[in-house]
């Protein structure tokens, strides 16, 4: 099966060996009467990644984040460029960079790019770490922010 | 039923008077484990605020463009703050207003917001009208533009 | 605008005057790589249509049910027809009319036409009402029972 | 990553051994606000079942099929019980046996099971061969119907 079956590309616009990369297929389920993804669907492709990230590399999954500790991890802002469309049955190479680490804040470059290397998708993301019933920020615990600081870009 | 009962908020943060206006009705299925709007799922009310603009205002459904006409309309940016959480059940102000008119481009600013009037959601939107075979850009014709320009903001 | 702007279509395949009655605008959002609704979406449409009906006509929308009683309302069975596609930009009529009552579960009969009358889905869905936390299954209360049983068929 | 890590489930209620077998990561972007899979959800992983299926064992993509070679393979037919919820962060284990091949048609059942071995979802899907344009069934082509027989129980 699929979502994750080849090595990221290389190359063009490569991306910083610090960052988390994964791969999409791009389903049926994604795409619109144009034959291209829907460009709301490659937003579920971002919390998808974080979602991933989250869970191999941070040591926290969203069960464990929105079940067990009782938090949230809102996205409050998001900038995207759509440079080129993506089509049924391409696996697409994702990366996320982390750019800044907020005191409860995260921002994230993410980017999506065909088999070829060219870019499809190019985004920041700022998600913030909260208290579910409160809906305040929560300092990112020391040893989470440990974590995420491996996958923070020099740049 | 539902998508469109109440008039939109006025007061604090009033929209133009030139905004194309809607109501957005926040379902079960717009919601998340956090029992809030899913984020994926505002971009998504950004189409369907735009397909309705479209069929309503501009005498082009997205059946007229996309089926008959040969166009595309691909969102290329995207730029979204997320101020606030809704919630299931919630009706919100939807308001959108041209920021610019390129050649074959149109930059829109698009508000959600809460009955009382308080923003959840605040972006900016760049489609750009393409030809579906060559997914080069179409000169927006002129009646098209005429009408656009009724919607954007003097700001 | 939308969602709703026609009245049901009559005629041929008439409907149980006890019936539920809303329409649908088929919107881009909802359409596959083929042009039709992709069928998860009518599922979609049958999870609106049966929330809809709780809060217009039976008293208790779906943030009462789930956030103040405490309740679930899962969806346990479903069987369904996909009769004929569906493009974008239809306006379907939709109904709901109840087939069984049960101690804590709904059978209703649920049906998309296209404005000529003719059939698009036809399916049946058992609904159940829960306690959320233990998940077995809360009798039915007496007033809500009668308000269901308004649009109980004879048939 | 994910949507494919563990192997199935065995024992109680195991599998046909000729039956098309895959996993189901269960993320955010399923779950409902009462933090279960929104059971249309399920509906699209089962289009995403028989999509996996068509290009690992059948040998004609979704891309071959839609695309290259004009035809359209929609569902027509549904039954599906919903046994238990399935909850963020678990992976189901998803088995397709084929119970009927007509002329243009597939009747498959498809079942969801938990790491326990829980029935969560169990259903029949009937999927039809048509060509896309004059949207009539085409006979499946012998080589397709060889393959597709494979998967075929004997009971």
């Amino acid at each position: 099966m699929a979502e994750s079956r080849r090595p990221p590309a290389t190359g063009a616009g490569a991306i910083s060996p610090r960052a988390y990369r994964s791969t999409i297929l791009i389903r049926f389920a994604h795409c619109d009467p144009a034959g291209i993804v829907f460009f709301p669907r490659y937003l579920e492709m971002f919390n998808n990644l974080v979602e991933d990230w989250c869970r191999d590399e941070l040591g926290v999954s969203f069960a464990e984040i929105h079940e067990r500790r009782g938090w949230g991890l809102p996205t409050v802002h998001l900038d995207v460029d759509f440079a080129a469309p993506s089509t049924l049955g391409e696996v697409l190479s994702a990366s996320l960079v982390v750019r800044r680490i907020g005191t409860s804040s995260i921002t994230s470059e993410i980017q999506f790019r065909g088999s070829d290397g060219s870019e499809r998708v190019r985004g920041n993301s700022v998600v913030v770490l909260i208290d579910a019933k409160s809906r305040r920020g929560v300092p990112i615990p020391d040893d989470l922010r440990t974590r995420i600081a491996r996958f923070q870009d020099a740049n």
